[in-house]
């Protein structure tokens, strides 16, 4: 019985989210229900990440155990074929026996994309948190700081969050210019983890600071009160892009090295 | 009666093109319908150029001559609340008396995204010319440089290309790799003006140089034939952007200046 990552690519923004729920289609499903036509198995998919409504993948990453043993190459292109247009299987590898696509994650890299100007914009409109008013980026260049490191990062999570920790590694975090497009920035984070809607919050918070009604100081505080109705408004799904899940060389088992980290993840 | 200059920007997918045409939607119309609420006058409305049905805006230029005065944030303003979703005016500026959009241009870039890479993508199909096989673009940026400079550019112009004369001055044209974005490229081509589907046959002819089909070298030799049927294919229209209209400093009256160049412009 081999088990299998897969990388999986979709628009968000007709899915209720990653994970099976009763009230909409959702890209679990849609995985669990093609994977069944094309080898006959009813499969558990675990994905490295729970997205919500509206929420993008560039690199989402799912694991699963078929018994049925199938080419890589007939994966790929099975999948593709079955999956809506919405979604699509980037890649299939094998993977080391009891590889599980969320607990074995050693990082995750989330892209959150903001377009500045006083005008809409009908070609960003679905993928851009459109902000219409001066927003000042060094400022918020300025906040990032107090963010990169381990920190307790409960101000920025949901309140339904079910994560049991909340301490969390941010080894990158960076604003950077789009160098097609006026007014366009790039919102990159890397964390060994995220809580639950952490990105979005972390986003709104960021915005806060851009608009003036935060300075970039007083980001120290906000984390240090642990305290979520202290932190930004969570900013909208549509320009949230799952971007890439990192795991050992050789998608190897982290809980194999003494010095592992199972932090719990309720995602962004 | 002042004379303005109106930078627009639009989604192409649903229009059947720049101008009117009586079989759809065009830019054009929803320019003429929204300038028409906003002063009371049915206005001519020139554009830059005149891009085909699927063909995307970032830096459309119309001119307008309306009788009535209003305050230029009146223009954006009431234009981006009377304007469809897919359409946006971005910046509204005086202009010389006389200042035609299309005629005293004196450049154009568009820009078409390939997107390379054996599965679809569902972040990309909107977007980019999605190309399922091997494509050698070090073998097209060979290419590139056969059509740099002044050119009679019959063999790309599509066989109903209105224009009167077929040789243009092509100043910049380059591949390069989406920053954020593995197996995307963008063609940015830049000319003082442009033949009818001449950027998308251009991107056919190079894909066609890209998956072997051609050899760089064989550019010339296209060049110089002057005839269509050599070519490659008209590469689709979903992936292009018209991304800018360069004018004189001041959007000067080139024709003022005794060396000005008038290309008649059938557009990409």
């Amino acid at each position: 019985m081999p088990t299998l990552k897969l990388t999986i690519e979709y628009d968000g923004a007709r899915f209720v989210g990653w994970q099976v729920q009763p009230n909409g289609p959702s890209v679990q499903q849609a995985l669990v229900d093609a994977i069944e036509k094309l080898c006959g198995e009813r499969l558990r998919v675990t994905g490295a990440g729970r997205t919500d409504a509206g929420v993008h993948a560039r690199g989402q990453v799912v694991s699963i155990s078929p018994v049925k043993e199938l080419p890589l190459k007939a994966w790929t292109a099975g999948l593709n074929a079955l999956l809506p247009e919405t979604v699509a299987c980037v890649s299939a590898e094998t993977a080391p026996e009891g590889f599980d696509a969320r607990r074995w994650a050693r990082g995750k890299r989330y892209v959150y994309t903001l377009k500045l100007s006083p005008v809409r914009s009908p070609l960003w409109s679905a993928r851009a948190w459109e902000l219409r008013r001066q927003v000042d980026v060094a400022a918020m260049q300025q906040a990032l700081g107090h963010f990169i490191g381990t920190h307790d990062f409960s101000s920025l999570r949901a309140a339904d969050c079910p994560a049991k920790t909340t301490v969390r590694t941010m080894s990158r975090l960076s604003i950077d210019a789009d160098a097609r497009a006026d007014g366009v920035w790039h919102v990159s984070v890397e964390a060994t983890a995220f809580l639950k809607h952490m990105v979005r919050n972390l986003v709104g918070t960021l915005v806060d600071v851009g608009i003036g009604k935060r300075t970039p100081e007083s980001m120290a505080a906000l984390l240090a009160a642990r305290d979520r109705t202290l932190a930004g408004p969570t900013a909208p799904p549509h320009a949230l892009v799952f971007d890439e899940v990192f795991y050992l060389p050789g998608n190897a088992d982290p809980y194999a090295n003494p010095g592992a980290l199972d932090e719990d993840d309720a995602d962004a």
